[in-house]
Parts: C-alpha cells; sequence; structure tokens
C-alpha cells in the first residue's frame, strides 16, 4: 500500500512557528515515528508552499497511489485548483489538519476542498496524520 | 478507560433510512464489533431523539469518564443547548459523522458543536466511529 | 386507510392561544367533525411539545401507515431532526398550516420540513387538515 | 359559485415541457375532470404567457367572482405587479404549484404573492388544482 | 410643452383598490383637475398593466416630448428593461409615487428606476403628480 | 403574589460548569437567599434540559401564576417553540440572563424569547434573577 | 403659514464644496429668491454641522409651526436621532435632497428619516426646496 | 439549418440609444450583413419589448428549429418565465449580448437564462451574434 | 454612593412625544419620584441631543462616581463614540431602555453599547431607571 | 497574427479527468486540428498549474501579441493577481470556458477575469477556443 | 508649511483609558516632542468629542492650510457628515490609527473617511502623526 | 538594520502598466533613490510572481531582518497563505501600497494580511515605501 503524505504553505515551519497552536515537533521529526507505527506502508512526503506544485505532485501520485493524507495549510480555503486536482485524480484524499478550524478565524471555517475528499480529520495535532493513514487502512479493509 | 458512544436523532434507524447515504448496517450489530476491536476499553452506548436526554447522559458521564465520541446528527447544526453542555463537562468529546457533511445540504455544513469537541471525524461511514476511539486513545498515550 | 395526524408544540393551547391568528375551536373538538367526515379512514392523533417524541411517533407509524398530516408548529422552522425523520420513513407526509406564515415573522417563512414533505398547505385555519387528507387520498387515487 | 382557474407564463406547455417534472398531462385535457368533479360550480379557464395579461384577467373578473385558483407559474417568484392585483381585488385567491418549489432552485423557493393569497396548496401535481378548488369551497361552507 | 403622464400596473383601480393606503379617488377624475392647474401645457396620459406597452410608450414619446412624470407602480422595483426605456430616452423622466414607498414592505424601498430618472418624488398622494410637473417646469425655467 | 424561576438547559450545572463566566454558586444555594428577600412572595422553581418540558410547564402555570422569571439558557436563540408558548400564556415574563450575552459568540447576541417577554435584564449574574422579581413587582405596584 | 427650511451638515459649503454634484449658487444667495417666490409664507431658515443642534431646532419649531423642509445632508443615512426628532414633533417635514441620492455611493441610497417624513422629493438641485414649499401648501389646500 | 434571433426590450433601440455602449449601427442594417455571411442558414429575426412575447415566440418556434440566437436585454436578469420557456423547448439557445455584462451595474452581472442555454457569448459588439451563429454551426458539426 | 442618571437625545421629550410608546409622564416629574426611594444615593442628572456632550459627561464623572444609570436613546444603535467613552471610563454603565427594543424597527435591534455595559434592563417604562440603580447597588453589595 | 492559447490549472488533465463534464479529448490532440482551421495565424501554446508562472506568460507576450485565448480554469474564480495582468497588458484577452460555469457551484459562478477581459465565451466544450480565436479576428477586422 | 492635528472623541483620554492599546502617554506630552522634530512647520492641534465641531474646524482651516493630520476616532467608522467635510475642503487630509483597526472588532474594520483622504497610516502608536506629517511633507517635495 | 522591500504580483510592470493609477516611475528606477536616502541600511529587494516564492523569501529573512516593508499587490486579498507566513515569523512586516485601495473595486478594500502586520500605509505612491522604511525605524528608535 503506497501513501502519500502533503503538506501546503508554511508547514515546513512545524516546531518554529507558532507553537502555542502548532506544538514544538516538527514534521521531519514526527515522519519516522509515523513510518515505524505502520511498516507495511510504503510512505511518500512532499512539502510546498507553491500551490501550482502541490497539484503537479497531485496529478503526479492520483492515479498510481492507492490514497493521500493531505494538510494544504492556507490553500484549504482559497484554492479551488487544489480542489479541482483532488477530483480530478484516482486516488482517495483524507484531508487532515493540526488544530480545529472551527475555534479560529471564520475564514478558516469554511474547507473548500472538503467537498471533493473522501473524509475529514482535524483538530489532534500530529496525531490527525496517524489517523489519517487509519482511515486509508479502514477504506481498503473495512469492519 | 472509560468511553462513551452517543448517538443523536434517527441514528436509530441507521441501516433502515436512506441506505444510500448511510448503509445498511444498523448501529446495534456494529457495536459488538467495535467492542471487540478495543477489548481494553469499557463502552457504554446511549441513543436518543431527545435532545434534552442527550444532554442529561452527557452531564452524567461527563465528569467520571474519559472521553466521548458523539454523533449528534441533525442536532449538529441547531443545538446550542448540547454545545453548551459539551463545554460544561471535564470528559473530552470527539465529533464523528458517517457521511461527509460538506456534501450535503448547506445548513448542513456548519457544526455548532464542533468548535468546543477537541476534534473532528467525519465521512468515512461508520469506520468513523472507530477513529473517534482511536483520537482518544492517541490523546491519552501521546506519540 | 391508515393516517396519523400529528400536532407539534402549542397546539394544545388552539382554542386558548392567541385566538386572532388561530380561531377559538380547540383540536380536541375539531377531531370528531373531521373523522365523520371520512368514515372510511383510520385516524390517530397525536400531540407532543417535546420535538424528540414527534420524532418517536413518527418512527412508530411511518413504515406501517400509509400517511402523515403533520403541524410541526414552531418546529416546522427549527428542527433538522423532524425533518431527518421526515426522510426517513416510508410514509408521505403531507404538511399543514393553520395561518398563512408567509405573513408572519420573516423566521417563519422558511420550512425545513417542507422539503421533505410530498406537499404542503397553509393558511385555511383547521380546514388545512381537511385538505391535507384529501391530498393523501388523491395520491392513492389518482384522477 | 363562479371560481376562475388561472395559469401563468409556459403552463400552456404543461405535458409537452419537462415531463419529469409536471408529468404528461397537459391542462387541456385535464379542466374536463376537473369541471366533472364540481358539476355544482361554474369554471372560467385563462392562460397566458404576458404578466399585464394575467393581470388584466384578475381585475376583470376579481370584483365578480367568488374565487380564484392561481399558479402564476415563473411570475410567482418575481412580479409585485400581480402580487399587488391579487391584493387590490374581493375575490379570494388559492395560490397553487403542480411542484413542490422548496425542492427546486432557490429562486423559486419565494413566493411573491403568496402573502395576500388566503392560502397556499403546492406538491401534488394537477391534484393542487382540485385542492385549491376544495379550499374555496371550504371558506364559504366552514365546518 | 408637451408632457407625458404615465401609470404602470394596478394603478387603473385607483380609487377602487387598497383606499386606505391610495385614496378614493380615480386618475380619470383628478385628471382634468390637474389639466386645470397648467393650462399652457400639453398632457397626454397613458396606463398599462403590461411592462412592454409601457416601454412602448417611452419610445414613441422619449424623443419629442419635454418630459414625463411616471408612476412605474410595482414595476419600479422589478423592471430592468423599463430604466433601460428611460435611459435610452432623451426626454427628463420625472419618477413619482403616491404613498412614501420607505414605510412599506422591504422590496419596495429600492427603485429600480430612480437612478435614471432626473429626480423623485413621493409621499404626496395625488398631488406628487403635480409637483412632478411642476418640476419639469422648474428645469425648464430655473430659478 | 406567585411566580415562576425558570431555568434551561445546562443551568443545573451552575456552580459547576464555566465557573469563569457563571460563579461558582449554584442555583440551589441562591435559591434560599432569593426567597428570604421576597417573604411576600409564593415561589415555585422548574429546571430541566428538555425544551418540550419547559413549554410543558409554561403551558402549565401560564393561566394562574401572576409572573415567570425565565433564564431560558441556550434555548433563547434557537427555540420558537418556546417564544410560542410565552405568547401562549397569561402570565408576563421576565428574560433574564447571568451573562451580558452581548460580549459572546455572535449566536448568543439574538434572543428569540425577548420580543414576546415583557422585558429583559442581564449581565448581574445571579442578582438578574433579583432584579427579574423586582421588575414583575413593579409592574403591579407601578411608581 | 409658517415653515422652516433647515439644511445639515457641509450645507454651508454650499456654492464653494464639490460644485461639479450641488452647483455654484450659496444658499444664502437662494434664499431670498424663494422667500420672493411665496411672499405669503414666513421662513425661518437653519444650518448647523452638530446633530444635537439639528434636532434642538426641530423640537424647538416642531410643535408650533406648520411644516418643515429638511436636507439633513450627510445624517440623512446615519441619524437614527434626528430620525426620532421628526417623529416626535407634530409639524410635518418635507425631505429634500439637491442631488438624486440614488446614483451616488451605496451608503447614501438609503434615507434614515425618509420613513418618518410626510414625502421626500430629490434631484432637481436647489429647486428641490420650492417643490418642498409647494408640497407642504399642497397639504393644506389638498386639490 | 433554420435559426431564430431573437432581441428583447430596448434592443429596437440599437443604434439611437447609448451608443457609447452599443454603438451607433442599428440591428435592422445588420442583419442583412449577417445573412449574407452564412447564405446556408434560414433566418428569422424577431424582436419584442414585452416579456410574454418573447416566450410565444420561444414556444413557436423551439420545437421545429435548430437553434436559437438570443440577446434577452434587460430580461436576462430579471426574467425566470424566459429561463423556463428556454428550458422547455428542443432547441439548443446560444446567449449572446453586445457588452460585457461584468463591467456594468451589479444587478447586470446575474443572469437567469445563462444556466438553461447551451452556452453564452458577450462583449464582442454585434460580432456577438455572429458568433452565436458559429456555435450553433458547431454544435451541429463538430470538430 | 453617587450615581449619575444620563438620558440621550429625543428623551427631554418624555410624556410629550410618541406617548404610545413611552407614556406620558416626563422625566423631569419622574426625577423625584426615584430619589425619594434612594435616600442614601447622591443623584445627578443629564440629558443631551449632543453626541458629544454626552462623551464629555462620561468623561467628567467617569472616575469619580460609583456608577451610572445610561438611556442612550437613538445613540444606543449609532454611537462608536459613546461606546468607546463607556469603556474608557471606571465607573460601571448599566444600559437601560423604557421600551423593549427587540420589538421595535431592526435598527433598534443592535445595541453598540451594550458589549462595553455592565448589564443592560430594558422593557419596563420608567421603572427601568429604578432596576437599574437596584442593578448598581447590587454590584456593590453582592447576595 | 499571433495569439497566445493558455490553459490554467488542471488542464493538463482534459481528456482524463472528469470526463462527464469535460469530455474526453486532451488538448494536445485537439490543438493541431485547431491549428489546421486557421493556417494564416501563428499559435503559440502554454499550460501551467502554477499561479505565477502564468502571469510570467502573460507578460512576456502581452505586448507583442496580436491576442490571447484564455481558459484560466480555477483561477477564474480566484485569482486577483491574474485579473492584474490581463488589465496591465495591451494584448485584448477572450476568456473561455469548456462548460456552462453558471451551471456548476456557485463559487465558479463568478469570474475575476471577466472584467478585465474583452469579451467571454463558455459552454461549448473544446469548441470555444476555436470561436476565442474567431473573436479576436472579428475585433481586427469588423464586419 | 501649514498643518492642522486634528483628534476626534475620546482621544483627550489618551494616557488615561484603555493604556494596553493606546499606551500611556497623552497627547499634550506628546505635541511638544512632535513640533521639535518639525521645527519648519507651524502646527495646530484641535481635540473635540462632538461631530459637528470637527466638522467646523475642517470648514475653518481646509481653504487655507496646507494639510491635515486627522485620527477622527470612533467617528472614522461612522460619519458620512466628517467624510463630506473632507471631500469639501481642499487642504489634503492624512488618515492616521494609533492602533491597527484591522485586529480590533469587526465595526472597526471599515473607515468611512478613508476614500476620501489621500492616504492612510496605522498601527504605529503615537508615530503615526509622525508619519502622516512625513507624508504630507513628501506629498510637497516628491522624491 | 537590514530590511527587505518585497514586492507582489505585477509590480514587475510598475511604470509600465495603468499608469494612470501607478504613475510612471519602475521600482528599479526608484529604488537606488530610496537607498540612498537610508544610508545607514541594508537593503534587500525581491519580487515575484508566485505566492509560494514571496512566501519561501519571507521565510528566508524571517528570523535574521530587523524588518520587512511588503506590497503584497494583488495577493494583499487572496492570500491566506501568506498571512500565514508574515505571522509565523519574527521580523515585523510593514504592510505598503501604492494607490489608496478604499477607492478602488470593493474586493480591493479588505486586506487578509493586515492583521498579522505591525501596521499598514497606503496611498503615497512610491513614497509609501519611504514611510514603510521610516516606520521601521521607528520602532526601533521610538519617541
Amino acid at each position: 500500500m503506497k501513501i502519500l503524505l502533503i503538506n501546503g504553505p508554511n508547514l515546513n515551519l512545524l516546531g518554529i512557528r507558532e507553537k502555542g497552536i502548532y506544538g514544538d515537533l516538527s514534521f521531519e521529526s514526527y515522519f519516522p515515528l509515523l513510518k515505524a507505527r505502520f511498516p507495511e506502508i510504503t510512505f511518500e512526503y512532499f512539502q510546498s508552499n507553491v500551490e501550482g506544485e502541490l497539484i503537479n505532485k497531485l496529478h503526479e501520485v492520483g492515479f498510481s497511489y492507492d490514497g493521500v493524507v493531505m494538510n494544504a495549510g492556507a490553500y484549504t480555503h482559497t484554492s479551488v485548483a487544489i480542489r479541482d486536482a483532488i477530483a480530478g485524480i484516482k486516488a482517495p484524499v483524507v484531508e487532515v489538519h493540526l488544530s480545529n478550524i472551527l475555534t479560529r478565524e471564520s475564514f478558516r471555517h469554511e474547507s473548500l476542498i472538503g467537498p471533493v475528499c473522501c473524509g475529514s480529520i482535524m483538530g489532534f495535532g500530529l496525531d490527525s496524520y496517524r489517523l489519517g493513514v487509519e482511515a486509508l487502512i479502514g477504506k481498503v479493509k473495512p469492519w
């Protein structure tokens, strides 16, 4: 099973930026822990601050991978283009967020990509990524 | 670890009502499977169509249980009273939904209870309940 | 042919409350007149001020009766849960109102249950119930 | 008892246009059936696609007929002028619709003429006209 | 000096309809009084309930008359087409209303034709027409 | 003089829940102090988390008591049904709130029941109940 | 017959400010011309940039004069206090504007004072004041 | 191939009215040029200021012609009735506009008929009609 | 204990203006009655129609008095400046209104000053002032 | 004559993605057919998923080419930056869309770039590109 | 060079009121420091809590001074009258604010006077005044 | 002291594009003049049309420079991602604009980045950059 973990803008600052909201563990430190937990899965990780590069990556893996766990960051709320990319590929995409976006500024309450993802998980910090992987596994091996 | 699974209005019709959206497995059939998967956890299950009875239940367990997985059904979108009950108790509450509410009628897009829950999971059918339990475990045993 | 007449909150005050709008005949006085007019139909009557009890009743009769004539009163404008109950049962539901809700406060203009009822009738006082029954008959015996 | 049945724009296409929504019976075929059902009533029928001609007709009969059953079609949602005509005449007007307008496009949800009609009936196909006539009779012969 | 007085829908019912708002004098009875007051002016009067006929009339006189006093009735609030006709002709148009439209339903508060008229006068009953004529005279003979 | 004090959802948690907003005195501890202050008045106290039970209570006392002091809690903002119950009974109802609802979330700014109460008092903590009683006395013994 | 002409903020700059919109004649130069045209009327003129002073003036004359012609300038769109002053006095008030406010910025489209004035006149430059006086005369000497 | 060119209100003033926006060529002068360019097509031309007559024409040709090029003028933004007529007929309708409606008043930005047309073309002056004809040809002879 | 009673615009007309809403007792007649009821308190009374003078008064007493009872009249709904003055002083301010503002025009439903007052009381006529004083006493001598 | 055809995000998936909406022909297969139809024109083609690269391309050709046919894809609805690029260059830009955007999600109804394009064409599938080229030719060789 | 510094309501409390937002230096203490920095400029300073007095001052200096630096305080968000005064005078006006108004309550986000000022500066505390003066100098001595 | 000047999309066209709004001096010509004025400061200049590259640059300098002067161009109004980048870095950012954005299209009135900048300056043409530098100096050397 091949899964892409893909992070949007400013998530390269995780562990540096706004620690009160996002905690002080960087994604780079977290990633080996996650991989260790699911040894049967092949993971790829990609991060970019450029909207179009995120789209390029989705196109690249979207017809061959088994699923995508995506934290689109700020583009969650503004990018119709990423929405269209998700809708255009075959792999199911799980939307994840570190924080509970409903407790933040009102312009973060709406997710433009949510309606084309197979499901959404938010509010559990870095554990949201693990739950996203669990959810993709659950789609393959239903109860 | 003690967890309450609590379902709101019309979820007693699960497996009977609108199967295209919700599938044809009732919660009663699903519950033993879920318990089998987490033998170390003590589960209680409660369902009611009466808003105030859901509040009564949250008050009853909210100061002694370790967590709540709640699918408030239609009250998700209309009940400030349930929101206040969640905010008023000590146990963390995970919001779950069977379907992706963002793909349904616009009045279902807003969750009044979301901002006072510790996190939300939606779109994975009955598997959303399992992921809710996983999320509560993740809060107790962080990475 | 079995039909449920179901009244929502405050309709137990009919004939007592706001007579300028609703007239001074109670539903209890009116009900025998209605039954007399349709001797071939078996009627059941139910009223509750509790949203969840209305849902329970709809679930109870919704898979065995031939139709429901419902005046959901104030819950017409606020209850997604009753809407879901109507959508979840098999029996067709006709929405009725005593007054023309479009001439009242703006928050009464929208009916949340209207879109899942087979049709709506309003503005004819207690005669709206008779027309509701006529409409259910018309569905069974089309022109 | 004299009643005007009046149809607004595009209802001359009934039975031809959008049969999925409106059925395949034309009003011309339906009208004799309706008259046969109420032999004691004198009916007049009028249809026009011109807003002003509908107003002219309402003015013409509005001070001598006992009632009007009106399906204003698309003008329901846009015509303040027809609303004023209904408010200006003496005969009570019952608003009818073939479909449940609440299940269609949002601009069809609001009825500009509803607030000046004595009541509204919708969602019962051609049977809505019969129920409209029943409602006018009910106003004359109350319970 | 040649002036067209033009009335929109339902104003033929003046003196008959909603007397509480509009008074009980018909325009036909009022018109001779108005003409007597301005003997030096040639008046034409036109009324129609058909939006397009009002446009036809504006086109007909709009390049040869000295001015128009128009009470567009309900079309004031809905007709972009009449607005375009007024903007397209040369003669200045004064908008008049019998009642103060700001004290009525909110959908009557906005005038679509107001922005293309040279000015507006409302609230003075039939005297609004006289003031409209005065205003046109004032444009020709400024202070 | 007979007065009902009636509390809506979650107010049974007073003194336990969100003490920063509501203080740490429970209503049960406060009630004897209040009664002591107005020995000439007969008080009844009722609390429920169920919307319909609040309505039932209002119906029960609404035609025999001299007044009601009501803190409808979260139902203040969502319950048209309680509004209708208040409008339907004879006893005057004073709306009270512990906190200043205008300083909280925007969905708490609107009171659906306010317009049918004789007046509103908010922001004075538990003292709001005393002021509510004072207001009812003031209605009976005007200046 | 005694009439107050009252001008709101910045109208003391008439003839100086924004001549493209308001022309280059000051109100002081215009006032003698207006008085000469109505020799039978006693006029008083008042201007202030202070909202409260305009209210004071309305109170002062509002129970003894026969009418008021008011150009409230910018306060037209923001002053509920002037609205209340107009509603509180006995003398009828005619609202006038030099320009057609509907062709300007959207925040100038709404008149807060319009609904409590007996009528409104706008768009005729300084001639709007003359028409306002004509309208007050018309109220005293109806057709 | 038979095509109807149909123009809505005020387009009879083309070449006369608001030349800055619409140019100074009348449709009558332009029509022969257009016909000359597509000699293989039979054209019919119709213009009316009456909404209902446009509907009548659409009904008349809508089941026998191969396509319609329609400039509905102001009715584009207000006529649900014309929308329903277009949706009710079989012939494909191409919406055309002389000007770019997005650069004009905000109430012209929305096209009510657009969603039921097969496509829209705007902003190319009279050439929009030619492009509309090209588009209809393209539908018959796809690439 | 020193308390300022401060009234905003048009409240000098109390007893004269709109008696149906406000009663026929002037504040001047009421004030001695109020003082007699609280002999232990030193009262000052101030009224102005000028927004800035109300601010000046609040600044003047706001750092030395024990509390303020303010009826800001129309400025309640429009004055951010008075709001800032209340927020800037030390003395607690109780907002009072004679009428229930929620039953009046929609622009009166929002209070700009409410969120910075310690509490609000409305709907009890002149008795609202007494309740305001009671509330200030309650803040000093809590239960 | 030199024309740039420029496609925005996800249009590289044409023929692969959402074939129900966009058809199964890729732009690469279509482009030679288009060039063959206009042998006298020099075409350049560019596609990118990166908003800024589309802007770079517009800057590059915008002062030397004769026109641009642009399908901005999802950026149509979100990119003020592309709008500014179009407004800043000299070459006229024709906006094209494969589908009729008015029949899709509401956030696709508004085009941010439309107001600065010389015109728009939508709904004709790949033929929209040909019509865009025709429109540019029509601007050079007017009728 | 002559410059007016003008402060609106509550700015006389600077250094006393809400120090967390505005700091604890009064404008009176700051003014000499500012003057010392620009010895070549003649400054006048004016503050009032009365909207109309601010307008009077703008009129007084607006045709003779070289510029105005204005902090309109709360009137920034509510005063169309001050906006008109700024638009009506000749001197350029620079809008300044101590705090970043975008981080405060939403009703402070809109500046009614901004669009008629030559520019705006906000968020730099008292230094905003110095920058305002710099900006006026920059207008006279461009780069 | 090290300061980054950073320009967003289309600002590379300064001096070429829309000169009526932005003037005819390019930023490249202006930059040496600016540097000459502040010889004690080390400046870096960066411009990109790609949103993500602007974010990359902010990340690169945001933890080592003393401040940033940013004109985000069109991304000001649409980029939550740049907002998050500014909020995530340590260096204070001053927002600048050449034009007064409040006098342009309504979608340019809101700045998404303003609330996370330390302050904003707009409307002074290229001089806005100098004022931005002055503001950063003022933060380091307060009065």
